[in-house]
């Protein structure tokens, strides 16, 4: 799939198939979050990959903003380092675009989890110190029953000035 | 470009060519990071393009880790809603990527700025106080003599567990 084709029609997928999602498919995934742009080349993340049902089952149920997840065939734990506190949240967002891109690209779908206990998901996957959980991401195949839904856009007359703000862009 | 190869190929540049960047390919790019995600959909980002020559000299005065963006043949002011607290930084970093690797995919290349004076650049534009000046982005065309140069990665056997932290996945 073409780079600007993936960004644009990327859709928010939290319904998926009982479909295999491949392990090197992941590992691409997690590829594309490695590769995201970092503060002064930090790369302040970890990734761990959980495909353990009873694990996924337990995500689920300490993501009250994703209980979906525990439905997912896989998921990815994006962990940021503690110790960089003034970039780990902008460099891990970043990566975790990336992640959602490829697996668009790839014909997987994800979305993401913003309120979870992440204390309690750092116990259970025996997290070290040194980082915390900045999101889960579930993984999967869309389901056929559920399609991914369109998020409605602000209208790029009220988001992009040209020169000066508010002094929008006449159309190009 | 396929998309993957757009973000594992991406670099950052911050040495420009003169070639003219064109008005239709920074609409593109801005309509990437239009479609990332962001937290509830508020989409908590604005977007001023600059191409006049005498602003963008101020602006690279005014990034003290940037002063390169002086020397672009344009850049993009992102900024951010000051009113969405919690998730304008993590949302306004995932529409900076966006739009870095559709740059990327354009041939086009960019580098973050980190530091800057916020509130100058914020005066300089007549941006409301509604906004906050999240990063500045300067956008063309590699220079020839200076080729993007590729970051060093941590490997991937240091930032990838398979259902526990600290138990790395094998290479796949």
């Amino acid at each position: 799939m073409e780079a600007l084709e993936a960004i644009l029609s990327r859709r928010v997928v939290r319904a998926f198939s009982n479909k295999p999602v491949q392990l090197s498919d992941l590992v691409k995934i997690i590829d594309a979050g490695r590769h995201a742009m970092s503060a002064r080349n930090l790369q302040p993340w970890h990734f761990i990959i959980v495909r353990d049902v009873a694990t996924i089952r337990k995500l689920g149920e300490l993501c009250s903003t994703g209980r979906f997840v525990a439905d997912a065939p896989c998921a990815i734990v994006v962990l940021k380092d503690k110790t960089n506190v003034r970039w780990a949240d902008i460099d891990c967002a970043q990566a975790v675009q990336n992640m959602a891109n490829a697996a668009w690209a790839l014909g997987l779908g994800t979305c993401w989890v913003g309120n979870f206990d992440g204390q309690k998901i750092a116990e259970i996957l025996g997290v070290s110190d040194n980082w915390a959980v900045f999101t889960v991401l579930p993984f999967g195949y869309p389901s056929p029953n559920q399609p991914p839904s369109s998020q409605r856009l602000r209208p790029r007359s009220q988001t992009v000035d040209l020169e000066r703000f508010g002094q929008p862009l006449a159309s190009v």
